[in-house]
């Protein structure tokens, strides 16, 4: 079984995770097939470790892991790749892949362009 | 004249802001009669005020700062109305309008989407 997780930093205020909540809809409703989970990097549960162990508890065996950031700086320069390697190490069963961040994605930059012109 | 300010959170390693020079790219090639500026709350350069300034001298009289945020939490409810006030104060010849976060727009989150499920 196949899952994707969404991972995101992570904030102090509960409200910031409202767009990840509904990303995480927006999958389920269109890609049912697929399991879906949120993950941060910190200030939030669940971790990214936790993540994928929920996902194996429930008989998946292949995750790509999507990092709901814009930029590719320090956090996903640096410390993603260490804590990919540790899931690797604690979750060997689990085939563990990743994308680019979603804000290198053109279609994902000319939503916020369309929707920055519409403000207008 | 016209314009408009991306307003991201900002990082430490200068490439996180790629994304960013990219939104403003596109948004110069498709909406070239509206000035665009980027700005950053921390780590980056310009700041809010710096960037109205810029805009100011160049003739704008009215700016809509767009947050190029996921979420809505502590940084958009909290610090950036009183940025904006402080802008407001600095530069009252200036109409200062601005939207909600991009991470709050659908066509942004089914981007998204869009992009996770290609790279399954």
């Amino acid at each position: 079984m196949k899952a994707i997780i969404l991972f995101g930093h992570g904030a102090r205020d509960a409200r910031w995770r409202e767009p990840f909540d509904r990303l995480a809809a927006l999958w389920k409703a269109q890609h049912p097939q697929v399991l879906v989970q949120l993950a941060f990097l910190e200030m939030m549960e669940p971790s990214l470790s936790s993540a994928i162990g929920d996902l194996a508890s429930q008989g998946v065996h292949q995750i790509t892991v999507v990092p709901v950031f814009f930029g590719q700086g320090g956090h996903l320069r640096n410390d993603f790749p260490i804590l990919l390697e540790e899931c690797r190490t604690q979750y060997p069963q689990i085939q563990l892949s990743t994308t680019l961040a979603v804000g290198e994605n053109d279609a994902v930059l000319q939503a916020i362009v369309d929707f920055a012109a519409k403000a207008l």
